[in-house]
Formats: C-alpha cells, sequence, structure tokens
C-alpha cells in the first residue's frame, strides 16, 4: 500500500497554526463541560430562530419584483451555477456605501466563501512570491491571512501591532529592508476595528498614516473588516476603505458574524483600475475564484440577502441586536474579570480591556502553552487559547486569548471564578 | 490613483482558460435567443421543483433520529461553523460504498466546496513545485483541473487521451522523461468515466493498466468522477477507486450534477496513510480547507444531506432519473447530428458518438475560433465552444464542443439545423 512521506507533501502543511486548530477542536470535544473562552465562534442564540426559507422567498420576491426576474427564472438562480463574482453585489454594495460609507460600484465587489476565500483569492491575485512579492501583516495575527499566505508559499513579515494599530515606523523600515533585499512588501494586512487576536483597535490618526504610508511606499492594504460592527453606537471610525482616496485599499468582510457562519458569505471590495485591461482587480479575484470554488453557494447568498432585505438593506440594522449581544459579554466578562481577579492572582498576571470585538488578552508570568492549557481543561474545566500560535516571531508564548462571544453572561462568569481558580493554583506558586 | 499592472498580477491570470469562461459567458449574454451547445450546466427542469425545506427538514430529521441531536443542536450544526471535514460524510460515504463500491471510511472523505475545491485542495496538498513535482493531465483537460495547477504554479504535463483512456506509453515515457530531468510527476489527472471535454471512457483494460503504471512509476491518479452517473444501465465499469488496491486513487466527486450546482457540495475519497502521522492525506486536505474556505456551509450539505436520505441514501437513485434525461439528450444530439449532418456538411466535419456524458466532440476542416464562434452565433444563431482552450499543446484548433445537458430535445433538433446551416454557409467555401 502507498504510504505518503510527509516530507513530500506540501510545507504548508507543516505549520503549527495549522496544527493549533486541529488540536483546540480536539481539547473542546475531550472536555464538553469546561467554560470555553477558546472558540471566536458567534453566540449559538443568535441563530436558533433562524428561517432559512423565509429568507429564501424574501430574496427570491426581490428578484421578481426589484430586478424583474419571473418566478421560475428566480428560482433557478439559486439552484443553477452563477457567475463567481456573486449574485448579490448590488445590495451588499449598497448596504456598505449607506453603513460604511464605502463607495464602491458593484462590479468592484466579488461574494466569496466567507472572508477567509476572499483572503487567498486577493492574495493570490497580487502576489508573486518569485518576484519577491512579501506580505506584512500586524503581529500578532489572525491565523486564516498567514494560512493562506502558506498554502500559497508567499513570505510573510510581522510588524507589531500596537494599542492605537500598527508600528508605522516598523512598516516603513520593513519596506525599506525588504527593497534593499531585492524583494519589496506588496501589501500589509490589518483588522482596523478590533483584530484577532490582538483585540486592538485602530486611531484615526493611526488610519491616516497608513494609508499615507501606503501611497509613499507603493503598497496595499488588505483591510479585515470581520469585527467592525461590534463597535459601540457613537464611537464609530471610517474604515480604511472609507478613507482611500488612492484606491489602495481592498476591503474583506463576512455575513459569518452578522448573520450566520453556515451561509459561507464574505465579500470583497477590490475597485483597483488594472491597466490596460479595462477591469478592476474584482474581475481578476472573479477570474481566480473560478478554479477555486467556481461560484459562492447561490442559497447561501439568497438567505443573506434575504436576511439583509429583512433589515431595509442596512448591515447597522442586520447587526445591531448581535452588535448589542458581543458588547454586552465583552463588558461582561472584564467586568468579571476586574472584580474576581484584581488582587487576587499571582503578581505579572494582566490583561486588556478592549472596547469592541470578541477577544480579551492575558499575560501570565509563565509560558500560556498546550500543557498548561491541558491542566485548566481538566483540572479547572476552563479553556482559552495560546496566543503563542498568533505570532510570527516565536513570541507571545506567556499570552492567552479569551472570547466572550459564544457564551452566556452566567457561563462568563463561571468561567471567570475557574479561571481565578486555575491561576491561583497553578500559576501562583 | 493607484493602477495595478497586469504584469505585476499572479501568472496564473494570463492563462487562456480563465479569459475564455469570461468570453463564453459574454458571448451567451450577448445572444440570449441563440441555441447553446456552450454550458456544460446541468438541465434547468431537473431543479425546478426543488423543494429546499423539505431537504433540510430530512436531514435535521436525521440528525435527531439516527444521530442522537437534540432538535436545537441539529438546527445549530445546520447554522454554525462546522468541522472542516465536513458534516454528511457518513452519508456519502456510505452511498459510495453501495453504489461504486469504494470502500473507504467516512474519515476517508472530505467534503468540498463543489468537486473545484476537491482538485485545488488535493493539488496544494500533494504537490511541491520547488521539489520538482509534475501534474500529468489527460489532454484535452478540463480547465478546472489546470486552472487549479496553475494557481498553485504546479507544472503541468498533458498526455494523450485516446478512445479507451489515455496514453500509457505516453505516461510512462513522460515519467522517464521528467526522472531524466530531476523531477517527477507525482499524480497523474483523468475522469475515467466520459471525460469533459473528450467525452471519452476509459476501458476497463486501461484502467487495469493504469493502475499497474501508477505503482510501477510511484505516482497517484486522481480521478474526477462528474460524469459517470451518465452511464447507461448495465454498461457500468468500476472505478478506478473501486480497483484500487494500492490506495494510489484520490477519487473526486461532485453533486452538482446529481443533485444541483446551486449546492456546491462535492467531494474527496483521499485514504492513503501520512506516514508517522497517524493520518490519512484526507485530514491533511481537511487541514488546508481551513484556510481556504473553512468548511463548506452546513446548509448546502444538509439540503444535499436530505436528497440522498429521500432517495434511500442511493447515490444511483438520486441520480437516475437525471441519468436517464442526459442519456436522452445525448442519444437525441447525436443521432440529429447522424441525420442533418449526414452528406450534407463539407468534407471533414466529423464528430464522436460517445456513449455517455455531456458532451460531443466536432472536428471542422477550418479552425473553430473565437472569430467562427462570432459568426455562429451572430449569424446562424448556434453557440459551442471551441476546444483548443482544453488543450495544453496548441492542438485542437479545428475541434468544438457541443454539451447535451442544458437543452430539451426540440432545442437540440433547433440547434442542429442551425449548425447544419451554419456549416453549410461558412465552411463549405
Amino acid at each position: 500500500m502507498v504510504r505518503l512521506s510527509p516530507s513530500r507533501l506540501h510545507d504548508s502543511l507543516r505549520s503549527p497554526a495549522l496544527g493549533s486548530i486541529g488540536f483546540l477542536n480536539e481539547v473542546m470535544t475531550r472536555f464538553p463541560d469546561a467554560v470555553s473562552f477558546a472558540p471566536g465562534a458567534p453566540h449559538p442564540g443568535l441563530v436558533a430562530d433562524l428561517d432559512v426559507q423565509r429568507c429564501i422567498d424574501r430574496f427570491l420576491d426581490h428578484l421578481v419584483h426589484e430586478e424583474g426576474h419571473t418566478p421560475k427564472q428566480a428560482r433557478l438562480r439559486l439552484y443553477e451555477y452563477g457567475p463567481s463574482r456573486g449574485l448579490i453585489n448590488g445590495l451588499v454594495g449598497e448596504a456598505l456605501r449607506r453603513d460604511l460609507q464605502i463607495d464602491a460600484p458593484s462590479n468592484a465587489l466579488v461574494i466569496t466563501v466567507g472572508a477567509q476565500e476572499g483572503m487567498l483569492l486577493a492574495l493570490r491575485a497580487l502576489f508573486r512570491p518569485s518576484a519577491g512579492d512579501v506580505l506584512a501583516v500586524a503581529n500578532p495575527c489572525f491565523v486564516g491571512i498567514t494560512g493562506a499566505a502558506g498554502l500559497l508559499d508567499i513570505p510573510v513579515v510581522g510588524i507589531d501591532e500596537t494599542e492605537t494599530g500598527i508600528d508605522l515606523d516598523g512598516l516603513t523600515a520593513a519596506c525599506h529592508r525588504a527593497r534593499a533585499d531585492g524583494r519589496r512588501i506588496r501589501a500589509c494586512y490589518v483588522a482596523s476595528d478590533f483584530s484577532n487576536p490582538g483585540g486592538n483597535r485602530m486611531s484615526l490618526e493611526c488610519r491616516r498614516q497608513l494609508l499615507e504610508l501606503a501611497e509613499r511606499e507603493d503598497l496595499l492594504v488588505l483591510e479585515d473588516n470581520t469585527y467592525g460592527f461590534t463597535t459601540a453606537p457613537g464611537h464609530e471610525l471610517p474604515s480604511l476603505k472609507a478613507l482611500d482616496k488612492d484606491r489602495r485599499v481592498i476591503h474583506i468582510g463576512t455575513f459569518a458574524k452578522v448573520c450566520f457562519p453556515g451561509a459561507r458569505v464574505g465579500y470583497v471590495v477590490a475597485d483597483q483600475p488594472v491597466d490596460g485591461r479595462g477591469r478592476l482587480l474584482a474581475d481578476e479575484l472573479a477570474a481566480l475564484k473560478t478554479v477555486v470554488t467556481v461560484n459562492t453557494s447561490p442559497l447561501g447568498q439568497a438567505v443573506i440577502g434575504g436576511m439583509l432585505l429583512e433589515h431595509g438593506g442596512s448591515l447597522a440594522e442586520l447587526s445591531r441586536a448581535k452588535s448589542e449581544l458581543y458588547q454586552r459579554n465583552l463588558n461582561q466578562l472584564v467586568d468579571a474579570l476586574d472584580r474576581t481577579l484584581t488582587g487576587r492572582v499571582p503578581p505579572g498576571v494582566e490583561w486588556t480591556r478592549p472596547a469592541g470585538g470578541f477577544f480579551v488578552r492575558m499575560r501570565l508570568p509563565v509560558p500560556a502553552d498546550v500543557e498548561l492549557l491541558e491542566i485548566s481543561a481538566a483540572e479547572h474545566g476552563v479553556l482559552w487559547t495560546p496566543m503563542a500560535q498568533f505570532y510570527l516571531d516565536g513570541t507571545g508564548d506567556c499570552q492567552l486569548r479569551l472570547s466572550c462571544s459564544y457564551l452566556d453572561p452566567d457561563q462568563i462568569e463561571t468561567g471567570v471564578r475557574r479561571l481565578a481558580n486555575f491561576l491561583d493554583k497553578e500559576i501562583g506558586q
């Protein structure tokens, strides 16, 4: 019988990040009664009452009454192959214009299988590793983007993420260093509103300066807006794409959190003109998509389109209840940590107090590694995510990530009490 | 404003195949009244009566009564993120065992976003271009596999497809040639039952010899089974995977044709053990999938799972009506060509008479290029696909492909009459 040698498989399969995802799933399965601060998944209560058929019917109604299809044509659009760029581009484009002041024509949008496929397509279209193209990422970094870069053999350089964004001097220096080496930083990935795992938010000043830097150093910006909707009302900042006068920003979003993950629907705004081809970058992404997933499930798009329509076509309306829940949960988590841990836990235990997103980071005086996680799960019934996997440079080994998204307030309280016991018993000696 | 230079985009975007897909769509849009033998899409009549909610309910019922979930848990499985390997692996594995004699455990299956993502994942896991890995493909070849190889910078070598399979001597010679160059043919892609675009079927003898060759030359076989279900009853041959004693075959399938394309659900059987990791190749594909699409839409999987369950879990039952329709259409097309063209069209016009699949090939005495297609569409109201895009070696320019799948019998008759006029007027001079 044939046996495959791991050394003959693609290098990206040796990435620790790919392995860690499997490990975390496995730990959660082994300790089903633990309170888990690990998953960044949406709260289950938000999707329990979803009526898929009603959403599909709402979208079909739209196709018939707004886009002039016959009922039969409309139904066929959901069942057949569809355009690789997507079916709901107009609805999504209008929502982005209205709610996020992102003014891009619908032909600058591609509807993707989640934000993940959007990242993969954008990286593939823009990067020629053989020509020395390098991706810069905020460090620590979402493993989806570094994983996609690995799959495409794209080298990655980490730039420190800061409490107010990204180390701009570090990014400039990395650009110069790459150029001196005959390489080039082609694009920089950031999550401007509440990063995963960092939980940081980029200030308006840093956004403006990043766009100036991008023009000065001739690089593109990949903006991941997954967590922007969790911003507290009245505290919104314009996205990088909304500030982008020079079309340097490729904006990537997902409906996984504001609708539900099971639809697998995300989008990319890529309005960059491609010289001499009369095309936009979005056209190139759609062309590449024909050999990745062909098209995003029209059925999934119909459900998301229907949900948007049920909220008057507004992303803000669609996400309001969810935004409130995650703000409540995050406040609850930070408050419980402050109440329960302050003065009780050993010196050197510190945690962040982010204003949005799903994630709090905690620093320990000892490595927060898989061995410690195993003890935390088995002895104290509480799960978290080691941060080291998110760092490109081997640092971050004394940090862990706590996600508030999947839990109810009483679970958060219980989890924090267990965490306090764990820190007391296992770290304090 | 930034302008992207095409020369700085990834090389795969310059592939003629990617462009030709866009061109064909565009021609079909410009000539909506033409009879189109171009698309390989399923017949619309087969999906018009689909009841998505009923299928979902059937699958939910299965999760509750067969897999022990509570109704609430079952619903959540459709809406949340799910395992990257898939939700319906057990159902699909059982159907493959029962109907195709493919005996693989459910952990050897990955449910993918169509066959296309399956090909991409298999290529990515198996190929290290930097180590000299080369993909062999039957020539002419489905653009989805060559396109995916291009996206991953994997070099491709074409091996002549024959009426009874693939040129085995040519494949052996290519293996030796690659080895002499310090490279290696890592795998060979074939569609054993009715290839697209060739329409050929591999004989039992050729299947056996290909497996022997694969063992002798130490290569893997990627078997695409998209069109196997169109085989006339009583004429089934065992798939390569069913014959595979050495686990050399990775079997790729899709529900796009036997259910409907809009679900975007396909699968890969990858039961190859990976040395020293206690894993199968399927585990590696599932790991890679986390950075491509995360997971296949559970909603889409539920609809497909429900359709399978409604047919007693049998692929053969599920596809019976569709298989009959495509056999009828193909016979109608070949019969109409024989009746209408024989003795009437200029010398040098020849066509194939395949026993299954969607596609007839026609040879012209002149190039069947996009200029001729434009004339065919504008002057004669009939569309077809130039074959040159499917050839890796620049041949095939005097061939066109006729697909029977999307049309009704009267449209096939009308289309063939128009084709006769076109050939008469434009080729005969």
